[in-house]
């Protein structure tokens, strides 16, 4: 990714970027990025090896799911701006909150390497926002995940 | 909890026991210990301000679905482990993976308050065990889950 392309997640307003999982203001957090290519998002990252699982050398279930949380709202947030032809500047991405997360866990995913997300728009309901995503190492698909997302009001 | 009885995730084998949100070993992780509160299990934590959601004032969905996640696994290693009369000691208690993941998010939950999970178990068949889990504060429950956990291998 060019550092000059801007991430989804820039575009949150302050109040909303405080997540542990994507906000750019949590200074202890993950900071994930997410981007268009083509019709589907993505976003990498290489996890620091203490989320691991059970087992050291696992990434921990709960980061995975984590990630296709945050990666996931990112994407119903783009999804809609781009249906709204929404101008792209500081403040103006919409923000969206999970009402449902099932996440399939499909084989071990390994720690020490970077992981790639893609998420695909099942569905755009008024404020209701479907997304797929996939959470993969090197190239190969470790789990599987659905999320039900929901618009807040904007800020006020 | 009475801080001599031990919890479910101090019987794990060492080499199970990296886990970032449950695993004794794992220094950097959350250290979640569940008990058994009858046919129920439970788990009381404090999460740190900093595992917040967009706002600064609610707890992270990643987080929700972290800490169902092991506590999860933990209930259905407990469940399986009172099944089969296995004797506590160290590195006795079966460890289960999660297939599936499934998390309702129903209300904001907020931070800075002692949150309290609770499990049941659903199901027992053969390695596969089906555990529903709650996430309430302050007495009312904000998340709802459902975790289909499988069996490990006993470690070598």
């Amino acid at each position: 990714m060019s550092t000059d392309i801007k991430a989804f997640q820039d575009y949150y307003a302050d109040d909303y970027s405080h997540c542990y999982g994507c906000g750019r203001l949590n200074e202890y957090g993950l900071q994930i990025k997410s981007y268009w290519d083509g019709d589907e998002s993505v976003c990498r990252i290489l996890p620091k090896n203490y989320y691991s699982g059970g087992k050291a050398d696992i990434l921990y279930g709960g980061l995975i799911a984590s990630l296709m949380d945050c990666h996931g709202a990112g994407t119903a947030a783009a999804a809609k701006a781009r249906e709204q032809n929404i101008e792209m500047v500081a403040g103006a991405m919409p923000r969206f909150v999970t009402a449902s997360l099932k996440v399939d866990y499909l084989v071990p995913t390994p720690v020490n390497i970077e992981i790639e997300l893609r998420g695909t728009v099942k569905e755009i309901k008024g404020k209701k926002v479907t997304v797929g995503v996939t959470l993969s190492a090197d190239e190969k698909i470790c789990a599987r995940g659905e999320l039900i997302m929901i618009q807040l009001p904007e800020p006020q």
